[in-house]
């Protein structure tokens, strides 16, 4: 597929088939996502892939609770409609872990240390294109307490769960979500 | 472009020639940025065009001195060693700025208030796709003082500089720096 295309036509998922996805469909992904860039090359990411229906269960239930906590936190209306469904739905989870030990020179520079964060969400959007180009929704999911990722997915506490990427074929399509112009966010300085 | 080739292809560039790059790839680059995902589709994301040679030369000076702090504090040759002549020669710097105020609801749950750096850096990555697929070599560079970025560029303090990528017409290609293959990277929990 062409990369604009995919760039493009990329959506976020949330309505999965039960479909399972092959691994070398999986592995396609993997490839994908790791030759994205990485801050001083030290490619700070770890990936389990979760077919696992009790851990996705799992995963579901502890974002359930999240949630709530979210929505009692802010009373923001559209978190308490949100349906997660997809946790479990989605035939395959990945998890995309960041090591914070991996943080280069930027251990050295304020403010800076979540650095190693930019290089998995780089390889993660690597893994969103690849995915639409074999025909694969996806979602990238943030919603959910770290530590509790870390105990269900048996994680030292230096390893971050940066994100879940659900994955699947693609249930009925959802239009894409409006987006402000890129004129309207750039100014130039010459 | 085929995208698979666009992410396997794809290299830092350290080594600019100074023909300048026009406005309209400039925006298609961008318009490739703006479809990224983000955090609850918050588009947490800013671009400035740099092409003056003041600012250029500034961003450079600054860099060298962050450059020097950070040898000072971590002894590392490589970083003595690294020569920043691309941040004057890369005919375009596009300064990705992310809104730290966009947390959606992020903000509410411990930890994760950086998130929407993910969505910055998703597009950053779709930047450097769609430069390598219309034949320009690209650079993700982090290594600034964020405080003295914010100074040049006149941003307030809820805005974040979360990277500077560097664009043009490449020099001598480099190899490619090696990968851990994705297989040492994965683990699975089925």
């Amino acid at each position: 597929m062409d990369m604009f295309t995919a760039i493009k036509e990329r959506r976020s998922c949330r309505n999965f088939l039960p479909e399972p996805v092959s691994d070398e469909i999986i592995e396609k992904i993997l490839e994908a996502a790791i030759w994205a860039p990485s801050p001083a090359n030290n490619q700070p990411w770890e990936f389990i892939v979760i077919t696992n229906g009790d851990i996705k269960k799992k995963i579901h239930e502890e974002s359930t609770a999240c949630k709530k906590t979210l929505f009692e936190k802010s009373g923001w209306k559209w978190i308490d409609r949100y349906q997660m469904g997809f946790l479990v739905e989605a035939p395959v989870i990945i998890a995309v872990i960041g090591d914070s030990e991996k943080t280069g020179a930027h251990k050295f520079l304020p403010g800076t240390e979540g650095t190693y964060q930019h290089g998995c969400a780089a390889a993660i959007q690597n893994m969103l294109l690849s995915a639409h180009a074999m025909g694969l929704g996806s979602l990238w999911f943030t919603l959910f307490e770290k530590d509790a990722v870390r105990k269900t997915l048996n994680l030292d506490p230096a390893k971050d769960p940066v994100a879940l990427v659900c994955l699947g074929k693609a249930g009925t399509a959802s239009p894409p979500p409006p987006r402000k112009d890129a004129k309207e966010k750039t100014t130039f300085m010459r």
